[in-house]
């Protein structure tokens, strides 16, 4: 049963699979649309800034979005000794995209969203994150990312950044084995994905560890899931999940350690605690 | 303006001065009662077990107490090279009692609490974090601990652990440069104190900064935060800060390598990356 929530002050997530709810107190509903894939709505809220909810779902919100984006590419990024072609699943509200145009060394960003409505109104809403999206190096692709990356060339990626939504619904099959293969296939030889793999508290065995698995059994060498604080997400704490053709380990440790450009959560430091694994996750 | 929720089937902390509510679900209220201090209430729920709530606000719960309270002792017990004599402040609850009786080193517990009851309701409804409550060098004080530790022999504990409720009514003297004083002339020469510091994006200015300025006026040498998640906190990600009479560093990392006792989230690898500092903290 989910929550009942009578005042219109707050808007509240209800995960009820996991017993626990988020609130967030709001100003206004901004906007509302039902785009051709979901229901798209953006609220403004009293300390969180505006807040981007699809299918009543939380996606992002102004004041914490940072800590998702800049953990979604900057340990990717750095674990790939010269990243050239970047793409990015999903991603819509254009927050990791941002990130990703920060390193210089990235020649081409294609990002494969199947809602253009999400990136439109996060232009809109969410101006902040949305700065490279006239960069030239960006190309934008409105269509199926499974379908994009069966069809994309061999060798011709070196970082896939999965940016979805939950495997509940229209992504759900961005966790499965036939996707991971597309993605092995397309990437160069020292290619590596990453993807967002959700609470490592409530979903580890349900979800992070059959990723791992499915990426293993898709051909990828090496697997390992990192971890970081996200306010607005069931139980405030996240994860993604990379796999490597090779080994994953940070290889432009002096660029890392030196950046040439402004983070808020990420520093070399936050890099490599960020793969500490709790024990509870060891067995 | 608090969340209505007009469903009681769930348990709601609104943190209205951050904009954020947390809610769990609920099956029944399995005890409340009014103690000469606070309102104690502790509730059965669907999928984080048993909830303490003093004065609407949540302590613990079954599920995901191991966060904080093996994050309250382990840091702190592995920095110190001989730990004999450990006094915790608040930690009514008897988790952090439990974990610091796991190191075979210590030889003295004394928990200042200031509240009988909830040591005795944890007794009922937390049986397993208890388990060392009758452990022969445990000795509780039920009593205010800034007079305890006011009148507390120079050069007579090791660590001391602050394990209270928030800064605001009757623990608000332990954020204080007074209780510091006190805390640093009963420390032996390595002697350091930990202390539960807030939430690293809703308190930092607020609370946790403050608390290193009084740490530091007080005379200690070197202050530490370290962080960890907690999903049933406020923007489920916390913290912890450390006072040293001299250095923090991790002295004993052989047995913090080695632990000869069970853990569910701390080890050696966590206990390093805990320290890891966020960017936007850094300021």
């Amino acid at each position: 049963m989910e929550i009942q929530n009578t005042d219109s002050t707050w808007f509240t997530e209800s995960a009820t699979e996991i017993g626990t709810a988020f609130s967030l107190a709001t100003s206004s509903l901004l906007h509302q649309e039902k785009s051709a894939y979901q229901n798209i709505e953006i609220y403004q809220t009293k300390t969180f800034g505006n807040l981007m909810v699809l299918d009543g779902f939380i996606m992002l919100s102004t004041r914490d979005n940072f800590l998702y984006h800049e953990m979604m590419s900057h340990p990717a990024l750095f674990s790939h000794s010269h990243p050239k072609h970047v793409a990015i699943v999903g991603g819509g509200d254009c927050g990791t995209l941002q990130q990703v145009a920060q390193h210089s060394c990235v020649e081409k960003i294609t990002q494969i969203e199947i809602d253009e409505r999400v990136t439109r109104v996060s232009e809109q809403y969410f101006p902040e994150l949305c700065t490279s999206n006239h960069d030239p190096r960006v190309n934008f692709e409105f269509c199926d990312a499974i379908e994009w990356m069966r069809d994309a060339h061999a060798d011709s990626i070196d970082i896939i950044i999965v940016d979805s939504t939950d495997p509940i619904g229209p992504a759900e099959g961005l966790f499965r084995k036939q996707f991971y293969q597309y993605c092995r296939s397309a990437l160069t030889d020292n290619g590596l994905v990453i993807q967002q793999s959700e609470s490592p508290i409530a979903h580890w065995e349900s979800i992070t560890k059959p990723m791992h698995h499915e990426m293993q059994a898709a051909g990828f060498k090496q697997t390992k899931t990192l971890f970081f604080p996200q306010p607005v997400y069931p139980t405030g704490w996240w994860s993604a999940t990379m796999a490597a053709k090779n080994d994953i380990h940070l290889v432009r440790d002096h660029d890392a350690k030196q950046l040439n450009f402004d983070t808020k959560y990420y520093n070399y430091d936050i890099h490599l605690s960020a793969f500490a694994m709790p024990s509870f996750l060891k067995t």
